[in-house]
């Protein structure tokens, strides 16, 4: 045999099309197998079809319909929604071509980012069926749809347009695709259904309709007409940003002028900070900056991490908030009647610059298995994460966390717990790092992890709260029930022996309890003249409360021998509206509603009552309350107010 | 506000060059933080050296140095290989253009396939330091060195050659790569061991140097001269092939025929089975391939999964081998003393046409922690996985086994289990299903789970079988103790109380042992003349056996009290020649000896010695011993010859 030499070896030297690349990797696409890839479809589609809508602020229509192929392992995926469409010369670069797209460049957060997905779609389904993909668009109220037929030309990753037709649609705007895909309907359907009903939760403000091949039809309905505010596009924060990427802005930038540099390519710098950045780094603030020497830009880079710059605007942000937060877990336990949610906000903060914000709820008790590990719900910029649950940083901090303190069992205080629990967790960032193009898991970015921790350690110490609070009012209560069952009875006896009349008990069962005993109580009521939507989707009892009041009241009792006064507070939902408070609040917050109690005398109770507005049957079944200017040991039912 | 357009939207449409899309996502390929970027760039580095050396069969010489950089967070990383080098038209689209490569599109194993690797570390560096990397070059003999500087233009992935220059090269060959790089060498340092060190020992004919930045020398030395069979670059095997990758080699095909098409574009197609895929399909073996209608192609696909296809030929693989198996896992276990290793390896299979093949070895005992979760070693292609354990389909297989009754704890027979063992598992492959592009864990490819799983039983069956071979030995051998410490006593006091000669105490003992007792002893000798070599990693005691012979002796004692006669069979390892054998045995092949042993007295004992050369210190410290044409139940020490 010849030697080989690098000359041999430079003729099999290649460029590597992306396209070719993922044609060979489409599993870290998310389409490794049959189930996963009618998964990806779906959600590849429907995410870009939620985006499109709330980027040109419409309420999102989206329609699934899934219908037999060929054979019996084909399926026809069709997705539609109704946003603005796409212009003619845009189809074939969007749905033909991957590493295209818009909202890539663009710093907010939203669905899609990458450029490859839905083009994915289109490469899988002629990789597996040797067919086409179909797109229809609308982009213009009074013009007809183009449809068009492409293929991906995988050695160039360009699109070939196969036909291209005009039609009338219905719809005034609008884009559909319709791919003819490899797949497992049968294994996959659950997944589907998942999918679905979690987006439809925290995307309360869309309607999706899934169409089965049996021609079954859910409606996943909306229940809120507020299109979430938008998330605002960004410039770069100069904190976190690479050295090398702040040499490609200098080189490609405008401006002129090192100041008008900084103000104009990056958020957050004013003048004040542009002064302080130009100083620090001992820079002039004339200076062209695209004649800045390498060491002149490091010593940019550098001033950029010690002056003290104002945090990102939080607005490139869109949470899904607490009350939705608690509808998903509720929704996920509705036969299971736990013990009770609690959810965990943390503010926005940044990782390499990226603006991320971490939400977290939790279930806890009820009908869920003690033996069980805990189950976990992930959620990315409003998308449910189904797969690689294994490779996510989610799970590896509810992983570092010893949640043997909190009533879950956990071998040496690693590892997923085991025991009655659903932890939900919530990642929105204008760049959310996923580990692979898939977008199935969250790479173990430190102050990801490190948010996400602190957000479930927030959430358990409540459980643990909640657990003592429940001990304590469950004590009090057994002693309650023990004195006036068995003073009377005493009091009868010792009367009717002494032949003296039966002496007042209150200020006897008052001194032997020495508390305020405080309970509450949820209702729900339906306005007049607005009816309770009814709902194609008859499991599912969260939907359509338009017209739902709920109305809490608390009733606080005084046990103790003196009359008793102090502040009480009750802590409001997020979205939710205050109407009616009784008696009238000295002080309401978005937050909280403050009520001053004066005198109540021993053995007395008052009523407390407020109504909300805004909510679902169930996203408000507690009230958290809390007392000032009283010792809050004597209180069963309210803990001490550690806020203002 | 104006109402947003399609138009509007349109502009914001942009090409994401790939360069631009991993300079985003640097997470992706292994850059996510300072540390697991160090490893990730010399793991890039180290593999293509290996991948380069054996291209042209050359015994790999690599030299890793680390240096301080500019300030604390920068490291200079340089990797040279003895390779054939780079010519040096090529140098510039190798290491500075992703997505560029030979090993793509060859269906063989190899360490790099994807054509990202080494420019994502060109990349990394300038993006962290704002620097370039250097590389240089050597392919003549009597040639100087390229030496090139470079960057990758990220908005046109492509490189630019920053300066050129030549220079002499001690070297007869050989590539260097010099890159500043922002690291984490304080955490990353522990990795970077570990890694060489694994690679070392999977690759046993590579030598590899490490130079820390403090200039301390670690040399991982070879301990083989014999470079590994090379992988052999084989077409695409029919089954398995997705129908749009058929679709595109018959329309890229330059055959005219179909049956000649069918021979030259795929592996294992004789003219049987070509006529027989034609005959299914219902073709004429004489039509064009590239005028194939849709259906036609689809009825060769269906073809190709009716007809029985020989499977790929498998020497486009290259297993580790059970010896070096047990040998990494020695390594790993040097200060435990395990109770035993185990190994076991898998048939080669294919998924999607994809050849792969699955190999495991299992420590169990020794000092083991009993408390932990058991460690996981995995492999690919030879490759050590560092990262992303959670989201490996090694991972999942292991958790998804019952580990409960092979004496390991484990929550309700799911997850990682725990107890005193360590699992390792190499998956070969001509193409490794990675998760992502940083090659850090295999996806979860249900073909690739169920054969590391059958592997996994194997083994576990192994330890099952040696815990209750070990009991059985040891109750045998309390027995035995007892019997010659106590009868004797009992005889001489009978003896003397009625004054009698002492009885010939064998055959009651024989009588009362009723077994055939076989013990083993491993001695090492070094030959004469071939010195065991010394060497630098003073803490590696496994290395270097040149002229190492492992003795065998074997001690059958029948406790029987008549004559036996049965065979014995000792299992090889593999790897290990056969020396001297005594007696003679009556049958050798590639995995065992086989003696016929004729007529033992009883209470008489034979000896049998065999010589294994080709072994380092350990690599086989405890005989497999099998028998035939025996009760098997008799005999302690051996189990029933299945085989043949």
């Amino acid at each position: 045999m010849a030697k080989i030499t690098a000359v041999d070896l430079a003729k099999k030297q290649k460029e590597i099309s992306v396209a070719e690349f993922f044609e060979r990797n489409k599993h870290i696409l998310g389409f490794g197998n049959p189930t996963r890839a009618l998964v990806t479809t779906i959600k590849e589609a429907v995410d870009n079809g939620l985006d499109a809508c709330e980027e040109v602020s419409l309420l999102p229509e989206i329609i699934v319909q899934i219908s037999k192929g060929e054979d019996e392992n084909e399926c026809i995926i069709a997705i539609e929604d109704n946003g603005p469409g796409i212009v003619k010369e845009q189809i074939k670069h969007i749905f033909g071509r991957l590493l295209y797209g818009s909202r890539f460049h663009a710093i907010r957060q939203s669905r899609g980012q990458q450029g490859i997905g839905i083009s994915a779609v289109v490469l899988y389904s002629q990789l597996t069926t040797g067919k086409h993909a179909t797109v229809t668009s609308k982009s213009q109220e009074d013009f007809p749809a183009v449809i068009m037929e492409l293929a991906i030309d995988t050695n160039k990753n360009r699109a070939e347009v196969l036909s291209k037709t005009l039609d009338h649609w219905d719809k005034p705007t609008g884009t559909r695709i319709e791919v003819p895909i490899q797949a497992d309907y049968t294994r996959g359907r659950r997944y589907i259904y998942d999918y679905l009903r979690n987006t439809s939760i925290v995307n309360p403000h869309a309607k999706i309709t899934f169409i089965e091949p049996d021609g079954s039809i859910h409606v996943f309905d909306r229940t809120s007409d507020v299109i979430p505010a938008k998330s605002e596009e960004i410039k770069p924060h100069p904190q976190g940003i690479e050295l090398g990427t702040l040499i490609k802005i200098a080189k490609n930038s405008k401006a002129r002028k090192l100041s008008s540099f900084l103000k104009t390519e990056f958020v957050s710098m004013g003048s004040r900070t542009t002064n302080l950045v130009c100083e620090t780094a001992g820079l002039d603030q004339n200076m062209n900056p695209v004649k800045m020497s390498r060491d002149q830009i490091l010593a940019l880079h550098k001033a950029f991490q010690q002056v003290k710059i104002m945090a990102p605007p939080m607005n490139c942000l869109s949470p899904i908030g607490e009350t939705l937060i608690r509808r998903s877990l509720k929704q996920e336990t509705q036969e299971i009647s736990p013990e009770f949610i609690i959810t965990s906000s943390r503010p926005p903060t940044a990782y390499a610059g990226n603006p991320f914000q971490v939400e977290v709820g939790l279930v806890y008790g009820g009908n869920l298995s003690k033996d069980d590990q805990i189950k976990i719900m992930r959620f990315a910029n409003r998308v449910p994460l189904l797969y690689q649950q294994g490779g996510c940083v989610i799970t590896q901090a509810i992983s570092n966390i010893d949640w043997r303190r909190y009533g879950l069992e956990q071998r040496s205080g690693k590892g997923i717990p085991n025991g009655p629990a659903i932890i939900l967790v919530h990642v929105a960032s204008t760049q959310i790092p996923f580990t692979s193009e898939s977008k199935e898991a969250i790479a173990d970015i430190s102050e990801i992890e490190n948010e996400i921790k602190l957000a479930l350690r927030a959430c358990a110490r409540n459980v643990e709260r909640h657990i003592r609070k429940k001990d304590r009012r469950k004590k009090t209560r057994d002693k309650f029930v023990l004195i006036t069952r068995i003073l009377p009875e005493i009091a009868k006896k010792s009367a009717s022996m002494l032949e003296k009349p039966l002496p007042p008990l209150d200020p006897v069962i008052t001194k032997i309890m020495d508390v305020i005993w405080i309970e509450d109580l949820i209702e729900y009521e339906t306005v007049k003249g607005i009816p309770v939507q009814t709902t194609l989707l008859e499991s599912d009892p969260l939907k359509n409360p338009q017209g739902l009041i709920t109305k809490s009241t608390i009733v606080v009792a005084n046990y103790k021998d003196k009359p008793q006064h102090f502040f009480l507070y009750a802590l409001i939902p997020q979205d939710a509206i205050v109407g009616v408070a009784s008696p009238e609040p000295v002080k309401k917050t978005d937050t909280y509603l403050k009520w001053k109690l004066e005198d109540i005398p021993p053995a007395q109770k008052i009523d407390i009552t407020f109504e909300l507005a805004g909510l679902q049957k169930g996203d408000f079944d507690e009230n958290d309350l809390y007392v000032s200017q009283i010792n809050p040991a004597y209180v069963i039912g309210a803990d001490k107010w550690e806020g203002e």
